[in-house]
């Protein structure tokens, strides 16, 4: 579509290349020009654009060819390329204040490009240099302009090894010595170390550090900010009682040198207390969640689905020996079919759970789950291609939900039984029966055994197939081809059941384990608890149908299935580092320093930090920030 | 507890090292020996631990200190793993037979050690080796021995650069010629070419090739499976006609070779056709299932978070002109603990949308996804840390429920007015009246616009402020101390709460800039659409709560609510490329070869794959293969 302001835009946005996508681009309802510039205007346009074409034109911005660079050379590569961004000057104090969006473009510009050096930008300028600037005290505005010539270089040092979040549990401490008029910043041990700290790593000079302040007699008047010396901007090496140093390589940013650092009753002068920087602490009693109730719930998932792996297994295996000895019986064909519909929809539901558990993981250990050292990086990497190869899950899905959409046409043109070699669709004899049943359970305690997601599961896919059923009719009478049809169903429909079927079945063969009267006595509580878990949690993600279809109804259902998911995470809590034992691997295997049998994981994590090379040692490369500084707007010129 | 088998146990399954898990272990309900016991059986427990043990024993397993190992060297070392579980004859073809969870378990502890591993052996012992045995012909079996003791190496290439999962659309040939007898195999251009297969890479000497098998004057049998030799095994030098290499690096398992083929009017002896392979391709039909569903809610998201971004950066400027003007009045306090409650919630929502949306787009993008090349990892790695650095997500969350907790008890006390700065919360001055609400609309058109969810989210807002202070009191008065209370209440209440807040604000701002008078008109429909989509797809993730409220009831709601959602999405199909042109960083900025804006993706994986080193060579490790063949079983005694 043409439009006013197509034509003096096309210096600013020209065409994009030929090719492919000319036809979809050809179909859209608006201009895309005309849009590019109701939403961001012609300034800041033309600001993205020069930016953009700044570091496309220079080879210090060429990607590299041929694979990963190592870490060190990426550090290095990084903080020149900061530098770069201070010689072209391209935010100005004037900018920060004037025009506050155009300190969002610089920063995602340069993110977009890479966010290791977006962040060793914004972590200097502007979270350093805010911290300074907003402490509103004149005495510290000295900092500024050495700030924006890098004459020094700023981090902010707030975490520690053992304590992140919880600004409360700081453990550093200042002390003040009034006969010299002196702070004295002390960390009390390694694990008060200040940690995960951007630009610590190799590159600061300074470090805004939150300490615990003491006066004599006085006590401790909680959390305060302070500039500390870190490192000699002439040479990089560590100022005395400062033992600094780089945490290692993480799963992403790795340009970005975080780093350690601890301080042996280092003094500075009274002056460098932020008096204002209080600001940042925020208010409040904080709460660490109860990060067990985010991680049991996948550790009845590894027991429920590794019990349904095994047993599948050996279901295949049966399948493999039929085939060998040439059986060509009805019923071997129809076992073929049944594994085909569970194995279909075995993989999409086991990778993505340890997709989301991998994940909740990573997100629980906080940093300490992004250092590449703990390898979650590698387990979430690895499998994740689970999740495509051997068909994406979606269409994989799409098997096992035509093979029960194929056996509800059976049953109701041919009144045939459904009834499989596995038995694990006999219950869809039952369908009409099924579908009549609400969701009864008197109270609390009889919620806490998975035979209730049991009879909901069989109530849910009996729903799903037959609004499945019905919705595909529907699109066909309405007119849409095949490929159409199922397209429409399968979003909200066939996938849902398909995956509905194969939990109820995950649920049913750990729930028959976990009762059967072999199980030994003392066993029998947890495993009942871990099958009851997984089948509620699981459950608890269709919610929204249960209620929709009529099973559910009024508020109490809905809160008791949550209310018996909390209450088993708290009987399994005390059970949870054992049952991970029990399925552990070695500690070899696993190598992870966090994750390690002894449970020492500040030790281990120190242990391998300090093993890896040039932790402690100055970059390579420290005359690029010693000797060559930049002449602020010296290369402006080309913009 | 003590039980009658932990004795014999004590060899197998010995105490784990003593340390501050210590105390947790004691308190658990049961023996994990004994769990272990039950669960795996004295036979697997002890096959699982000489294995591991023989792992960790074996200097070829040492993990590699200081960093990754470059993808050459990872490749070789894990081809020697591979033929070191040959040399120990870890799994015999009996043991297949008769005990197939003895092939699990081995598969699994190799995965545990490293999945490149696993994938490596399982590829070509049972993935290779079964598609021969199974094809039930005597005249294969030739190769069995060969494949023990890794005289021929094998893979499995059915996918195709531009065909993954559908078999149907595959494009590799094998005419007949009656003449000679023979198959000629032959890829017909360069997306036809097998790809993503592993061991392909550099390692294998065979391939099951699956080709479209034609006879003269009969047209097209359909797919059938070939044995086809690939490279020489004595130089692993490619056959004659055949074009072989590595596709690259990848987001992980980088010890595995994933690889691709051409292959030239490649003759192959009539008796290698795989009688019996046909049993690998499913049945039925397959449906793609609509990408652009998948991803163009987090495209509506990605316009509806930048605006609110972009919004609250200015909020917070304005703030922070407040502090420096030394603001001390009530509105300025006001402002900061408006902000600070909304950017509490922004970083949880944003990075979590971020990360689903990165995974969605990985996963959309099938295998090509997992291409270092095309940067998702990287994308999805770099943006990972958001969701920990400055507080972890969910201790986030506290600080924005807590605000809207405070609003209230201060409107219960005081009747005080809820008006703040910016408007957020001014809503909850109709607190009970929104609460009596219900969903009551006509039709779907009327479902179309994002009024009919920025009414649902006022309505879940105030729900789960009354719910979450329902519970925290009713915690409270049960006991609970104050810890125990914010805790039990966190999950299922105040996180919500939370989050819906936020969303509310993002939906009412983005609904605000959309249907404001300034939008040109040629633009109103697509930003209204998006603005709809965003605010419906986030909603529907809340259905549950909104049936159990009572806000939704009836079929009718629920149906609504996703039929909508697919008719945005179909309405916005065609809009899809320009509205990622409008937010599209260049090329240049993206770097990734499959989201180039001439959307040539095929030749742009092409011309990567071809700039990265020894694509074509043969791997600098070949002797290893060719001249060093294991002796099987002959380190069985050191087991």
């Amino acid at each position: 579509m043409a439009s006013s302001s197509e034509g003096s835009g096309d210096a600013l946005l020209p065409d994009f290349p030929r090719g492919p996508l000319q036809a979809y681009r050809a179909r859209a309802s608006f201009s895309w020009k005309e849009l590019a510039l109701f939403l961001e205007g012609e300034d800041m346009l033309r600001l993205k654009k020069t930016i953009f074409s700044a570091l496309e034109d220079d080879p210090l911005f060429a990607r590299p060819g041929g694979g990963d660079l190592p870490m060190e050379k990426y550090r290095e590569l990084n903080f020149l390329r900061c530098r770069w961004v201070f010689e072209h000057d391209l935010l100005r104090v004037e900018d920060m204040l004037q025009s506050p969006l155009k300190v969002r473009a610089l920063v995602n510009c340069l993110g977009m490009y890479d966010w290791s050096l977006a962040a060793k930008f914004f972590l200097h300028m502007l979270v350093f240099g805010s911290a300074i600037y907003n402490s509103g005290s004149e005495r510290h505005f000295k900092y500024i302009p050495k700030i924006f010539n890098m004459e020094i270089f700023g981090c902010f040092a707030l975490t520690e090894l053992s304590h992140g979040t919880n600004t409360k549990a700081i453990r550093t401490t200042a002390h003040y010595d009034p006969t010299t008029e002196e702070f004295i910043i002390h960390s009390p041990d390694f694990e008060a170390a200040k940690f995960w700290v951007g630009n610590m790593g190799k590159t600061a000079t300074h470090a805004v550090v939150f300490a615990q302040l003491h006066t004599p007699g006085g006590g401790c008047h909680g959390l305060h900010a302070f500039v500390v010396q870190i490192r000699d901007p002439k040479t990089l090496l560590p100022m005395p009682g400062v033992m600094v140093g780089d945490i290692g390589k993480k799963l992403g940013q790795n340009g970005l040198d975080n780093g350690f650092a601890m301080f042996h009753q280092v003094r500075i002068p009274r002056q460098d207390l932020l008096n204002r920087a209080g600001d940042v602490t925020p208010e409040g009693t904080y709460v660490t969640p109860f990060k067990q109730w985010r991680l049991l719930p996948y550790l009845a998932a590894a027991y429920a689905l590794d019990h349904f792996s095994k047993s599948l297994f050996l279901d295949l295996a049966e399948l493999q020996q039929g085939w060998l000895g040439k059986d060509t019986s009805a019923r071997q064909a129809e076992l073929g079919r049944e594994i085909h519909a569970l194995a279909s929809a075995s993989k999409p539901l086991a990778s993505w759970t340890a997709q989301r558990g991998i994940q909740e993981c990573r997100e629980a250990c906080g940093g300490h789950g992004y250092l590449a050292m703990n390898r979650l990086g590698h387990l979430r990497d690895d499998n994740d291609p689970n999740c495509t190869y051997e068909g994406d899950n979606n269409v994989l899905l799409q098997q096992t939900s035509n093979y029960l959409l194929s056996l509800l046409t059976r049953r109701t043109q041919g009144g045939a039984h459904c009834k499989s070699p596995l038995k694990t669709v006999d219950f869809l004899e039952a369908y009409p029966d099924i579908l009549g049943q609400r969701f009864e359970v008197p109270s609390l305690e009889d919620c806490l055994d998975s035979s209730v997601p049991l009879a909901a599961y069989e109530w849910l896919v009996c729903y799903l197939l037959r609004e499945s059923d019905q919705k595909l009719n529907q699109e066909k009478r309405s007119g849409s081809n095949d490929f159409e049809a199922r397209n429409n169903c399968q979003v909200y429909y066939c996938r849902s059941l398909a995956l509905a079927f194969l939990e109820l079945t995950v649920v049913r063969r750990f729930h028959e384990h976990t009762h059967q009267p072999s199980v030994p006595p003392p066993l029998r509580a947890v495993l009942r608890r871990l099958s009851a878990l997984y089948g509620l949690w699981s459950l608890s993600q269709h919610t929204a149908l249960l209620y929709r279809g009529g099973y559910f109804s009024g508020e109490q259902a809905g809160k008791m299935i949550e209310t018996a998911i909390l209450d088993l995470c708290s009987q399994l809590k005390d059970d949870a580092v054992a049952l991970v034992d029990v399925i552990a691997p070695p500690d070899f295997v696993l190598d992870s320093p966090i994750g390690r049998a002894d449970g020492e994981l500040y030790k281990n994590l120190w242990g391998t930090i300090l093993q890896e090379g040039k932790v402690l040692e100055r970059a390579s490369w420290w005359p690029q920030f010693s000797a060559n500084k930049p002449v602020i707007g010296s290369s402006k010129s080309k913009l």
